[in-house]
């Protein structure tokens, strides 16, 4: 199907500038014009399906770096309580309970949910069954999406086998929609020669199902907390001589198809490592202040020219998809707690978000940006709202006053997957009515396990 | 009119337990019964109107303790800029050139915004016309709100007048609606006489047209930034042995009735005089991010049994008048910087969000909770939503999943001001308009004046 979309003010980021009573021409999948409503009305004829953007604002659907897409089935279950109680006495005997179903119910209500405010990819870490899975929920409900496997020392053999049938099954499928990552948990979780290991799986999974145009890229959490390193130290008899990206570097696992989550407590010596294996970081405001994890330096990796995007993290650490919060949070915190009010602007803002999003997962070719071209992901934002009045300057308003709930229209991959704010490829009714089965089950199994 | 909202989650707050499958009675602006649904109904007539409440939460109306309301015409105009510039390059000049049409118009936006995030309740300061005004705002929008006049030690004589007719025209008017206030704007800009003499006219004021139980209250800005203290100082030509809080302390003007806006740069035995002299202050941790002006240690206030509440701050430091997201920032921001996820959980952050911010305005006779006998200003928010979903725990999910935009329905007074997300007592799209044509006219007088 083919697609006008006009009368909108076009914010194409990526360097490009706003175009007022603009129009963007989709083909297919693809963008292949944006221009002036005036000039692209003219060119486009009846086959085009026409949307009128009036009021609003026409931008790349938002890149979200870092999620857990199956734990909305835990959001709001452990609140509050310190790190080690929540992660090893609540979150994790409930996620070992989880099934297959489990898996597809909880990604698939986060994809309605990342939709409808605007985001058109995730990058999401958590277990791969090949029943029912994160990738299917994302293919279902239209999402674009980085799938990985979240692997463990514990769990090797299991692994491999769920890695391979990962790539073999997903990579670069529905259309291209779908790619897929090996995600080793962390440092303090996977030993040195497992580590190694799984970056030579990556390589070879890659050498079959990827290319260099779309990798298979490696997800992984790294430095979230400042008792990371003493965790890895402890765990493997390790005496490390600097930071976690060192010695990430030392196994020759760092490179530029890598995405590291959080970075909160990096090394000196960590941001030199970073910026020359070109690795990508996702920052996790919003989680790491609720999970009191300490604040990353992204301002001081933007100096370096390390590439940073923005993650949600997931349901139950956050406890929102929304990343309009992230973008807001994001360019609030790093001026607070930098005394600096020019510290990461909107504008800039909006590009992490976007475009550094999309660098992140290897994907810029592609997506993060509305140009001739790339594939259509975009949002429509309704600015006929009285917390967007007046229009001073709406770059300023996307940032610091919108909300997830002012995105009406979005787009991904050509295809229309909200309408006027209605879901079009899923009934969300018929989804939320899943999760909340899905969790009541959950919740009995791990009652009966305490009787 | 008697209304009858039923089969909702009541959360009443104010030490009461939630009700499921429970229903409130409203007599008049009074709320008469909160019980359980089936109770209730068989004792609510015909002359009741009936609210349906299910799958949502009721819940007391957000109180915001610190707004400048007419502002909302300069959102997003000067952004990400050093806080000097940003004041007085840019705000001052613009303000000045705003006329009582202007204050209205910013006003009426802005109450019209806060009502439909289910805020009840805004507590502000501006400049008072008589002509027209942030009063006539609140109360053609039917918004509860205690109205400030902005004093300054460069204009006193049109303070006074102002300050007299504000309390003339508008204390305990519209039904008990609407209160006023004397604004003393800060420490740096009123000079210690003027600080005692506007103490002196609010008790004149009060005696006048106050009560024990609707006082005209003290509103200012205190300690808002790092540097306040020297430029107290240096303006005056003081010496302070110790913080702000005792200076204005040796000035006779601190009671129970002061509600001090930020407190980012407290010291030590400031808390001391802030407990004993029964002094609120009101949380903006929003506007102190994206201003940079720092952190104000409100963990350790609450700790010491000092009144806690919570503001938006302006909508140009802002710039959203959304409380959700005031109430997540304040949750997420002191666990973050005190490295401890167990501080100011969800429960508490909702009572700073209603019964402490009516404390704050010393309003709490009447507002600020459910409960029998006070002031029917309710917000029920829809819960069928994909961020919801699944229901653990409907207190974690208001604080750290929902958005204003969530609303549906809102009560001030008894009155339903916003039903189903329309708003009943102003027309969104006029007012709009009317602020839309009200900046520009500021723009032109703007550049007029660089000509």
């Amino acid at each position: 199907m083919n697609i006008l979309i006009h009368s909108g003010t076009i914010l194409p980021l990526n360097d490009r500038p706003l175009i007022r009573d603009g129009a963007v021409a989709i083909e297919d999948n693809t963008i292949i014009a944006v221009e002036k409503t005036d000039d692209l009305k003219r060119k486009c004829g009846r086959s085009f399906e026409k949307i009128d953007a009036k009021d609003c604002i026409v931008m790349p659907g938002l890149v979200n770096t870092h999620q857990h897409a199956s734990m909305s089935l835990l959001r709001g279950y452990a609140d509050d309580l310190p790190l080690q109680e929540w992660l090893e006495k609540r979150i994790w005997p409930i996620e070992a309970k989880m099934a297959p179903h489990d898996i597809y119910a909880g990604a698939l209500l986060t994809a309605a949910e990342s939709i409808m405010s605007g985001t058109t990819t995730v990058n999401t870490m958590y277990h791969y069954f090949p029943e029912e899975n994160e990738a299917k929920a994302f293919a279902d409900a239209g999402l674009r999406g980085v799938i990985g496997h979240v692997c463990f020392s514990w769990r090797k053999k299991e692994d491999k086998e769920a890695l391979k049938k990962l790539a073999r099954e997903w990579h670069r499928q529905k259309n291209g929609l779908i790619r897929v990552s090996v995600d080793p948990h962390s440092p303090y979780t996977v030993d040195p020669e497992y580590m190694k290991d799984l970056e030579a799986t990556r390589k070879e999974l890659n050498q079959k199902y990827g290319s260099t145009a779309d990798p298979i890229i490696t997800h992984i959490h790294v430095a979230e907390t400042r008792g990371e390193k003493s965790k890895v130290q402890k765990t493997f008899q390790l005496r490390l001589k600097n930071g976690l990206m060192e010695y990430l570097d030392s196994l020759g696992v760092l490179h530029e198809n890598v995405i590291a989550a959080h970075c909160v407590a990096l090394e000196d010596r960590d941001f030199t490592v970073m910026k020359r294996r070109k690795v990508k970081i996702s920052h996790n405001p919003i989680s790491n202040l609720k999970l009191a994890s300490g604040i990353s330096p992204i301002t001081t990796m933007i100096e370096k020219g390390i590439t940073v995007s923005l993650g949600t993290d997931s349901p139950c650490s956050n406890n929102s998809a929304d990343m309009f919060e992230v973008m807001k949070t994001t360019a609030l915190l790093h001026k607070g707690v930098n005394n600096n009010p020019t510290l990461v602007p909107a504008s800039r803002v909006l590009e992490l978000a976007t475009i550094e999003g999309a660098k992140a997962l290897s994907w810029e070719k592609d997506i993060g940006s509305i140009e001739i071209g790339k594939k259509a992901d975009l949002a429509i934002i309704d600015l006929k709202k009285p917390h967007f009045c007046p229009i001073h300057n709406e770059i300023s308003h996307l940032v610091y006053a919108a909300k997830g709930s002012d995105v009406k229209t979005v787009i991904i991959d050509g295809k229309i997957v909200m309408e006027n704010r209605e879901l079009v490829t899923v009934k969300i009714d018929s989804v939320m009515e899943m999760a909340e089965k899905a969790k009541n089950t959950l919740l009995e199994k791990i009652d009966a396990n305490i009787k």
